[in-house]
């Protein structure tokens, strides 16, 4: 509580309204969408849970976590959602220290979990063939000041994958299968294999290629949530879901 | 793989049939269910990858993951699964460094999670009303290395947290609706607030209280896994599932 | 194939898009929305199967099946999908000759789906307590040729019941407890109850007056359903979903 | 109430405790399994909804309903359970009078659910390559008093068929593509064609069959059911549900 905000810090603004915004203390002046003109500058010295009135409404100043940074990511193509990142996360039980390869960058959502995951000591090498998609990416992980344990690359999976030892190995590529020799190269024994795939014919081509490599513990599943409603006059599911994001294909470096 | 394993180390026997052992490398010789006796002092010096026989069997010598320490868990109460146990994680956005209250000790499945994602710098603070869930929680806890994160305590979760300004603070206890007061007091401006419940009426109290006091972002919702089975003559779901473990409720305090 | 439709009979005109509208040969020229003005005497004498060009599109002349008459629904209420209604008709077992009483009538999706099951010789006693959802679920079932099997009536499911020895007892009212004594009343021995609510809270109010009253194999649960997506480069589930409708609850009268 | 059990009848006899027995009232004495000999004579002339004192407990005398016939089935195959067979009624549309093909007799719990739908002025034709298949699905339609509508007949659906203008073709067989242009030839114009199949495969193989022939509205799902608890504590889901079943894939012919 007694902390005040640093110059440098990211600091998640939360209206009253759950309104959120994501800026960084500089020294700046700076326009942000839909709240006007800033001056970050102001933002260093106040306290952490303090306010910061900006016209007719005040902000609590609040260090943003995880899901703020997810929330307010800049998309550039379809992100890997909470209920699969997660799980990702923890199947392969990356943590501070981990060295992932990741493959498939996309708009960053899973870089950006991974990284929060190994930060500060681990590292994330994120391989993507498109350069736009790399700078997206990027910009992501620099607004949550996570960039610095990122190496982003240009390169396919299948030929320009150069780590060894790491601890796992993820892609979210149209064709997983390409990437399952070099996972078999890049990863330590123990480590850990993980393919996010829409389609089903994907999961059958990563699934019969990790079995012919040597692969164990070869485990295809799927994730699903559902939301729920609380009324006064009592408590239902929400009456729309999501029925599919991507199938999850974990496996296990012997 | 040129690192070698160190006395202490916790290493992870892994069966060319997916069978597998948690044991430290120690100067003992020890009895290990299902192995028979084994001289620990044999693995130091060991490489990592390399293998240890085991009369007719071999096994690789690996460094464990989560998954492997969740898996061999000592159990004495129901567990949080990996389905909902991952979802905690990225919601509260706990990494490295985070502090975190947890109250519902029971076997300590969440607990090592939690203290494997807040590693090294971190801290949970586990309560429980029960000694011989405390007990069982540290045992397993200590197996996996991660016992100098976490401080056990015996408690009441509505009347005995001490601590201020945590990250987040996550329930698995009976009345959640009754732990909301000490969350309040015990979360910083941004911190998260969790319950797993099974029961649709421990939702509605603890997401009504939560209201009532004043959290934000207030949403219960449930997750679900499927596994599929990929074989030769073609794919298809698994035959059974879970179909209810407990229920997430997440909350923000402003 | 040989059989020529009759003045009177209900037509389903199907576009080769799968645009679908329902009319009845009659003596008189109408307007029919989306198809501009129809001489339906022109149907009587054409073959079943046979095509109707009007303007520039060709339709085929097709015997409407129970779906098209759903799908072509006017509605006035939240109706009752074909996920739920097609369970209800098998757990109560109603088919020709069988009595039922329905309460809750709204747009008369389930009491055309029961009036479909138990015609020619059966019965539906159809109760809502609104004159409007009285005269739309009328005016959708004499659209699918159904009203002769329905008897609707104005009334309170918990006051107004008159039928004994039914074959099943049909609720989708906001408090199906209030009616379980009336079922009871009604239900032959063997017959069965069946409540549709989309509140946790009702389940639980229908299945404790259920199992007071004596009610026996009483068995709330919920059903889902999942679209899939077959295109050349593989398939996979449909990305959204229904989360909810209304849970069912099924009852025996011993 | 006031009706009696006639000779012929088939009977439920339902115990206190939800035991439920099937037999038919006639003039011999039988064992019956778990009843020890009873003599049927003793049914006739008895009200349906009396009772009959057997040993020490005593059963009610109640008219089956469908999913008595469904629960107390011989089984041979893997059956068609009541969130898919009820569902393939509905969207073929069949009731009383309805003509369905069925090619996949298995256990014939579908054949009884196709039955009892179009009883008693319809017909199903049942086809199946296996002569045990079609004598378990005999035996268990006569139980149900429900053979008089069906006519078995051991054959391929892809070859054997000779039935035209019936109003639905229902698949339950390990290559479902290959009865598609059967279906084609014998469904009237507006028919349904329905296939059940466990394997992703066979789904992708029925629906390009569909769309190459011409077939319209051709829509792969799945269906789930997830059973509640309702305690004096509280509710929630139970623990268990079957994951998959079969996918369902309907089609119009146009």
């Amino acid at each position: 509580m007694a902390d005040a905000i640093q110059t440098g810090d990211v600091v998640l603004l939360l209206g009253p309204d759950g309104e959120r915004h994501i800026v960084k203390a500089t020294a700046e002046t700076k326009r942000v969408e839909g709240l006007g003109v800033i001056r970050l500058v102001d933002l260093a010295g106040k306290p952490w849970g303090g306010t910061l009135a900006l016209g007719p409404q005040s902000f609590r100043l609040v260090r943003p976590t995880l899901t703020d940074h997810l929330r307010l990511l800049e998309r550039k193509a379809q992100i890997v959602l909470a209920k699969d990142a997660s799980r990702i996360v923890l199947e392969t039980g990356v943590h501070a220290g981990s060295r992932v390869v990741e493959a498939g960058v996309g708009s960053g959502s899973l870089t950006l979990v991974l990284a929060h995951a190994v930060a500060p000591t681990g590292r994330v090498y994120a391989y993507d063939l498109r350069p736009d998609h790399l700078d997206v990416g990027r910009r992501n992980l620099e607004r949550a000041d996570l960039a610095g344990v990122v190496e982003f690359a240009q390169g396919d999976v299948a030929r320009d994958v150069r780590q060894e030892d790491v601890d796992a190995f993820v892609l979210d590529v149209p064709e997983p299968q390409a990437g399952v020799a070099a996972a078999w190269s890049a990863l330590r024994s123990g480590g850990v294999f993980a393919a996010y795939s829409p389609i089903v014919a994907q999961v059958e081509g990563v699934v019969k290629e990790l079995r012919a490599r040597g692969f164990v513990d070869v485990r295809p599943l799927e994730t699903l949530e559902r939301g729920w409603v609380v009324h006064e006059r009592g408590s239902r599911p929400e009456t729309n879901m999501l029925a599919h994001t991507g199938f999850l294909t974990f496996a296990r470096h012997p």
